[in-house]
């Protein structure tokens, strides 16, 4: 125990010595909710137009990552969130991502050894928990890890269509495929059937979060997931995620894809 | 010449095996135009919606760094990206960017040893120079950088209003200041001056690109330099940049702020 903990100690002084990588100590399971510095910024005027404006301000700062860590989207976006979602705004973005990973994915010399991967995110990158979320307001409700656990054991989960597009390009390119998900071990059996039923097969690895990953963050699980990649030689070329999380920290991939998400925050 | 290879390569290496940063092969001294792969989106339809639609979703690509380098912003969203930067998207999106640092700057603890800091970046992120982008298609241009050399020579790029409100809470809270610019050494003194008329003063270290600099990428060269700043015990809290090569590479600070920019991409 005292061992694990200095070799946790000496990673993460190695992390942040090396990479500036700093990891929030309110560490939990599934963390959609940290309390911290929440600012709500005033709306512009109570317009139409400046309420949009300062959503789509807000979802911007979403995507590149501008913002400090929040527990529901803002009240007054629920629409706007909701309008994205359901109608054609995400699914330009999600096939632009897409597709500009498949253009990469085909520039990529591959060395034919089997060491070189493509990583995946699951929750909203390969599969959908749209119907979930449309129940819970689209952002708007707290997270509630019960009742999205329950959720995730009916297996239904859709695949996003353009990252069934990307993963079966990336297959056919001859990459390895490692899956990396927070999702708990004790979710594997139905997280393989939901993949399976939705289209994905061929994986190499799927990394759920283990008994000793449940109290660290999610970048800081996936950094040293990533890092045992790379120790044992493989080459991470790309990586796919809906949160900042999949994808920064240490021992990040050549180029990183950031699905749209403007419903929750993972740390 | 033989030695200064081996050292760029063992530090190439030094940086791929720890934070599987990659640098483009394809360095130029101050690289706006790089040839890469170069994929046109097509447009969904010929409808105005569609249109704004479109470039909404590049906008979202160039900002949460899902695109390839490129060369000009797409021809079909010149009068989006005008649009964006001369009416309020643009003020509304870089006041956010700045309270959220504001915000997260004021939380900092500061240890009183003069070692914590706060890296700004110049162009389009202390200094606008818009002006410049207006008589150039507002990306819609070829990045010309003698003609850009031009414009700097004047001196007279203006103040971003929100980045020197978060300039001067940043020196009040305490933090040291570095200002790291692609800008060539050559042009410190118009830089300085320029600063100082739009209301910049008090940095601690103004860093620009040196001879031995100039064949390397901006993710490159701003590495090194974070770098240089951690090894004298520096702590970079902090740093704002408009590209994605100010902010990524090696040596992160433990917050990075992405300022808008959807004119020009720098590697």
């Amino acid at each position: 125990m005292y061992t694990s903990l200095r070799l946790l100690l000496f990673s993460s002084l190695i992390y942040v010595s090396i990479c500036q990588e700093t990891f929030d100590p309110h560490t939990l399971p599934r963390p959609l909710i940290l309390e911290t510095h929440v600012k709500e910024t005033p709306l512009l005027s109570s317009a139409d137009d400046d309420v949009t404006l300062h959503c789509t301000s807000w979802r911007f700062a979403v995507e590149s990552n501008n913002l400090s860590p929040w527990r529901t989207i803002p009240q007054e976006c629920g629409d706007y969130v909701k309008d994205y979602m359901t109608k054609r705004g995400y699914e330009v973005d999600l096939e632009r991502v897409a597709d500009e990973a498949i253009l990469y994915a085909s520039s990529v010399e591959l060395r034919g050894d089997g060491k070189d991967i493509w990583v995946f995110d699951v929750d909203e990158t390969l599969l959908s928990n749209l119907p979930y979320y449309a129940d819970h307001g689209y952002g708007l409700e707290v997270f509630d890890s019960e009742a999205f656990d329950k959720w995730v054991d009916n297996g239904i989960a859709q695949a996003i269509r353009s990252s069934l597009k990307l993963y079966e390009e990336v297959v056919k390119f001859g990459f390895k495929v490692f899956l990396l998900t927070g999702r708990s071990e004790m979710r594997r059996m139905v997280t393989v059937e939901n993949l399976n039923r939705s289209g994905f097969h061929g994986w190499d690895d799927l990394i759920l979060r283990g008994a000793e990953d449940q109290k660290k963050t999610a970048t800081q699980f996936k950094s040293e997931k990533r890092h045992k990649m790379i120790e044992q030689g493989y080459r991470i070329h790309g990586n796919s995620g809906d949160q900042w999380s999949d994808l920064l920290g240490s021992a990040m991939a050549a180029r990183s894809f950031k699905l749209p998400n403007p419903m929750y925050y993972i740390p």
